[in-house]
């Protein structure tokens, strides 16, 4: 039940896999879609997305470096864009099976059955089955020396959200988007509302609590 | 529908906080303990924690700069300790509380009313509540210059986490363990759980999807 540093690096590697990727709670799981200079779509699973900021608005991704190839990072790094794309119930299925080791230059969008749609100003394809989706551009490449990974930091350049989904203060309803979360390496999870609470205030808390 | 760059930028600010905030998809949303070197506890709501690497085990979190008071990033960078306490449905709404203003030296953990619980090996506190938590030591701090904000990389040195929650293949089941989500800036959210998938493979793409 509780484990000390040494008890981690015991664990056998695919138990610890799971173990430390499941630790840190439930992720969003989003679809990547690039496209390389020889003109071949990608698209992968990432659940490593985080938000940088909204002014400007920045996202951040944590990927393993292969640079060599037409694959996520290689394509980003050569063309400086990206799209982000969420994944719905409906085709989570095809979402996880981008993960497998197709060959360089097969896409993802024909092997597992979702189509790539692109728009002005964004060198990659979108999933036209997402219902919430973003363009970045490159704007840094940060080495993260302790595991050989890199942080690719994109700006939103492009963002598409049903009117239907946003509240009047700017919050999107993810949950009415039927946006998907996930856990560990290969756990897909809707969601249920809890709530929305107010704005924190100090003099507030024996209230609100 | 369709946002360019130009409309993200005209956006009102509270509203652009709510929209890029929501956007990145489902967020881990956790409670950080610290404690200063005068020996004040301090607990803080996070949801930009992200896996960074399984072995070594490795976590980041986005933060921004105020080093110079007791404050989670204060706290880190003198004490080299912090601690990562998931969330549950229970005591949510005291975890959300921790994001007031509370005046430096004044611990969250009274005024939310939640119990600080510290165990060997890491100077920072646990909260008692919490039934997955971890325990990481700083190990580097990097400098996001496109908007001011720090990237805190944790080795994770001490791991709590009940048997009952934990697969024979190392997976924890979040879902049971009752650990929550967020979206935006304050939405909370339980999940249910869709499907874990098997290990995608090229050759099963037709059988699986």
């Amino acid at each position: 039940m509780i484990y000390e540093q040494n008890d981690i690096i015991q664990l056998e590697t695919r138990y610890r896999a799971n173990f430390i990727n499941s630790l840190g709670g439930f992720k969003s799981v989003t679809l990547i879609g690039t496209k390389s200079v020889q003109g071949n779509d990608n698209l992968a699973i990432f659940s490593s997305l985080f938000h940088l900021g909204a002014n400007p608005a920045l996202c951040g991704i944590i990927i393993r470096p292969n640079e060599e190839k037409q694959n996520t990072l290689g394509n980003i790094v050569t063309t400086g864009f990206y799209t982000i794309n969420h994944i719905a119930p409906s085709f989570f299925k095809k979402a996880h099976q981008c993960s497998a080791k197709y060959e360089e230059g097969v896409s993802e969008f024909k092997e597992v059955g979702l189509e790539p749609e692109y728009m002005e100003g964004i060198a990659a394809p979108f999933v036209k089955e997402s219902h919430i989706k973003f363009g970045c551009e490159l704007v840094q490449k940060i080495d993260i020396e302790w595991n050989g990974t890199y942080l690719i930091i994109g700006k939103i350049i492009k963002i598409v959200v049903p009117d239907e989904y946003i509240a009047v203060d700017g919050f999107i309803d993810l949950g009415k988007a039927q946006t998907i979360t996930c856990s560990g390496l290969d756990s897909y999870h809707s969601t249920l509302p809890l709530a929305r609470l107010s704005y924190a205030k100090v003099d507030e808390a024996v209230r609100e609590i």
